[in-house]
């Protein structure tokens, strides 16, 4: 199902030839109402592709009425002529819709660079087609999340019944995973009837713990959206504190999605620290930690090597006391105040599932991020992407 | 030769048993005078191992008789019994000598946790050892640099002639190379004439654009130390200008030296932004550059993949118009004022060295990091390292 499943959704996702697969590569979803409210949050890299630049324009009021998105090129990076196949994307999108092209957002990912003309006219083309065939069913939802796929080894949907009230999603990413969203597609969907300001709150505060805590490979992408488009089709207004928490469970369960299909990955570790002064604290030393490269390839041999995590930790500003740490790898306490404690022969790395915890006992806040190991198989993936 | 090339100094490189390789394992390099004067830098770790703690208290004079080195061990997080370890290596080595321990250096490498009676015994009595087997030969010297390697393939050495006064150094380390220094620990001796506040300005001038711009693979270590012990048997005072820049230039070798041993490489890679406003701003960018495992693997695939140097680029705070940046890789302008530029299947990247320049078109500031690609064999030597 996925975005089709909230009433007042319609979807498509179509082979307009980018991909040189054959596969779907331009999907799009549109808001027949009654409202169009919507939000928004975008890639944090200040090189943005041209769709952001674009997308960032059209959310400025809060009303969306369709999204199109293409799988197969950035179309970033590709200078004047890369923005007017964005906007011209969305023309096409407009007319066939008979709506302002100003209130469709557009959102392309893949190669950087890519964006000639042979690529702008498969686009357009798609968009075109997209408009065709759109349909409310369920296949047209998943073709939809098919279409958005680059290097996904399978498509990532999810669905969450509210009370008199749905919300339905679609996601991609693989890989080039990190904070201020990362290589990542989102298409939310929800027939509550809230308006723009509500949902951008109640998106901003999903996605702080969520994906913006999902830190594959500690690569920011140029062309990251998540966009969450409001229907108010079933009539309902849902209180936003039970809103945001049901928004908050689709987006924790899409980010455990990106995490589990991150490219190359053999462990898919939740690195938690406890104890924190602050829970900006407690952000800072899991995020060090799965940014050290070391560390990663220590959990992609089975190797709890906990010095790897302390060394991460020593390089942030966050307040603690070198000599009282204790590091717990799969429930095994290997470190405790700063010294070797249970032998790490006791860790068993062998599930996919890893849990590292670290008690910087100098406070009650806590963060959790969720990482990758580093693996030969990362490494061939992205020696081997634009070739 | 390396540290016994200055007048002045005596150095030996012993087996203690502490490598299960049955290697040299612990060097001692002394200083007999007539001067004492030394300087040192310290990892910007915040866990840092009980030699470091150690040493900053013996350096804090600006006096140093002796420095006594192990590899094999970290003696990291190995709580109180660890540090007295360290304090008996400088009590023995003082003993032997007739010299404070207060005026004795004392570093470790290896891993993390690794620190135990068997280890003592070993690094005591390895510096006892070394301590009667001094000598201010050219094959001292070389066995004191093959006693600090871990996972280095080759001992790194240099020497310089000053007008009147010689420069001599040797260094390990590959890999866990980064800012604040890296796993790596660096010996160098001179028979200048020059008091530690001076030597100690020349040293930080000097390391903080060589060393310091060495970004292997963004991991700090708990563990570095880059000392600079004069003897004043020269009879020379050197202008400090002119130190400085000989000191920069020894830094610079082996900075090389260790960027060539970097574990696993298969690419030198220099990534040097030009055209900044700042010199910070510079090092930022390149350092962004040289941080992304994305750019890392593409280098390692021969793929000249600029999207993934803007990317990182655009991660930074540096001033820059994001569409005026240009990136050659290898001679070849791949992206010029943010489109594509010439083909990219003109870059060459077969060399094992490769050189990324950034132009951000914004000032005249210009700044280089010295980094590596990311392998297979990075990946395997550092899953396999503990085990």
């Amino acid at each position: 199902m996925s975005v089709t499943a909230p009433k007042g959704f319609r979807a498509a996702g179509v082979v307009a030839g980018i991909k040189s697969t054959g596969k779907r590569d331009v999907a799009l979803v549109v808001n027949d109402g009654p409202s169009a409210a919507a939000a928004a949050v975008f890639t944090g890299n200040r090189c943005k592709a041209n769709p952001i630049i674009w997308s960032q324009q059209v959310i400025a009021d809060g009303t969306v009425s369709a999204i199109v998105l293409n799988s197969g090129g950035a179309n970033c990076y590709t200078g004047s002529f890369g923005f007017q196949t964005t906007h011209l994307t969305a023309e096409a999108v407009g007319e066939a819709l008979g709506i302002s092209a100003g209130d469709v957002l557009v959102c392309s990912t893949g190669l950087i660079g890519t964006g000639d003309q042979t690529f702008r006219d498969a686009v357009v083309g798609g968009a075109k087609e997209a408009a065709r065939t759109l349909a409310a069913s369920e296949d047209a939802g998943v073709e939809a999340s098919e279409a958005i796929m680059t290097t996904d080894s399978r498509a990532k949907r999810v669905v969450r019944e509210g009370v008199g009230y749905t919300i339905g999603a679609m996601a991609k990413g693989a890989g080039m995973l990190a904070p201020g969203l990362a290589t990542m597609l989102v298409v939310i969907t929800t027939d509550a009837d809230l308006e723009s300001p509500a949902l951008d709150a109640a998106l901003r505060a999903s996605t702080r713990t969520t994906f913006d805590r999902l830190d594959s490979d500690g690569c920011m992408s140029t062309n990251d959206q998540v966009t969450l488009l409001a229907s108010g089709a079933s009539g309902v207004t849902p209180d936003v504190v039970e809103f945001t928490a049901l928004l908050t469970d689709v987006c924790a369960d899409l980010a455990r999605q990106l995490q589990q299909d991150a490219e190359g990955a053999s462990h898919d570790v939740t690195i938690t620290t406890v104890g924190a002064v602050t829970e900006q604290d407690a952000e800072d030393v899991s995020r060090a930690v799965s940014r050290s490269n070391l560390f990663k390839a220590a959990i992609f041999g089975n190797d709890p090597n906990w010095g790897r995590v302390l060394a991460a930790a020593g390089t942030t500003q966050a307040e603690f006391d070198p000599q009282a740490l204790d590091v717990t790898i799969n429930g095994v306490m290997v470190c405790k105040a700063g010294t070797p404690h249970e032998p790490v022969d006791r860790v068993d790395l062998t599930p996919r599932d890893t849990l590292v915890v670290i008690d910087l006992h100098a406070g009650e806040a806590e963060a959790t991020i969720l990482t990758n190991d580093l693996t030969h198989d990362y490494v061939h993936e992205n020696s081997a992407y634009s070739s």
